[in-house]
């Protein structure tokens, strides 16, 4: 079974995705969590070219690379996994890519949707989890987190998140119409409720789909 | 103008590209020589990863970080240096992602063009020379170039030169039908040829092309 975990940064994926492993730790399954991009020598690899340069990366180079390390997280490692019937749960997934490429870099969709097809071999999480929350709430809870004041340093920032506001917002919107389009994958979860909550939620959710 | 060389390493690629880079700037033209992958900051980290590591790289993996580094290239070289008017010679462009991912490791040639499309954003070149051997004979010039026996230590060899003569064998067949598809913009020249006489005839396609 394949779980992702979606949203823009600070929507509390990490947090829900250890509270998820570790229930179904509880219950006896072998849980495999990743995060996109990365997971593989190659993948961290180019990880390390997608975060931490300084500087700038073509939209379609971007793409490209976040591509390439799906492919190769994909290839060595999910495929693997899914087939010994382990529970794989992943830190973002090609929604990321239409959310952040499509939607907020303005790639055209179509041209998108072939590149996933090519990179992931055609795999699709059987349920996808969307935290949803605004993109000025997601930066202020981020960084007050790390004590750093909102008139923050952009240095601080990764290449990502020195994008702008206006970016976020157009990602959120991306993320808001592949739910509508999602045919039930998706299920969106308001991050401003209480972690808890969020969690009782998710396992409700879960449950409900492992029956069906 | 864009002029680009293909053929399987030991073809000569770069001795042409050295005698036609110094007639032109004997001519008094500007030249810009490039190699892929690889020609800017990102593109060389993407270079170390393809040709340097010692792990397996899944056949798409590979396809979409060559992608990624020739969109880079475009988008912060070529592009720029064509738009000046310059003379951009490039030791190798896509038709060697069709002859080497595409006939040699098998993947889907029209997804291939498809991708090609994306990462050059349309961008073909003016004339294209092939340097054309057969991969035995390459690489027995390659080595004895190095002064390492034909019986020679698979370590020395690099992540792409371990594929195989099978491999070579079936990229070297790709340029050939790359070829006889061109349309006239590539022209094929026996590498075996004394490099000399093989710079002339480039030198004299070259002045035939500019004057259609």
């Amino acid at each position: 079974m394949l779980i992702t975990f979606e949203g823009i940064d600070g929507a509390g994926k990490s947090t829900q995705i250890k509270k998820l492993v570790s229930y179904l730790a509880d219950s006896g399954r072998e849980v495999l969590t990743l995060r996109e991009p990365g997971g593989t020598e190659v993948a961290e690899k180019i990880r390390l070219i997608l975060l931490e340069s300084r500087h700038e990366i073509s939209p379609v180079g971007e793409l490209l690379l976040f591509s390439a390390s799906r492919a190769e997280l994909i290839h060595e490692v999910i495929k693997p996994a899914l087939a010994e019937n382990k529970i794989v749960i992943l830190d973002r997934f090609f929604d990321s890519t239409t959310a952040y490429q499509g939607y907020g870099r303005g790639i055209d969709l179509e041209l998108l949707r072939s590149i996933i097809a090519i990179s992931t071999c055609g795999i699709t999480p059987d349920i996808t989890f969307y935290l949803d929350i605004k993109p000025e709430e997601a930066l202020s809870r981020k960084f007050s987190a790390k004590s750093i004041p909102l008139a923050f340093d952009s240095s601080e920032l990764d290449r990502m998140e020195r994008s702008g506001l206006q970016f976020y917002q157009n990602v959120r919107q991306g993320y808001l119409n592949i739910l509508k389009e999602s045919n039930g994958r998706m299920f969106c979860l308001n991050a401003l409720e209480k972690p808890e909550e969020i969690h009782r939620r998710i396992i409700a959710l879960l449950h409900e789909r492992l029956q069906t």
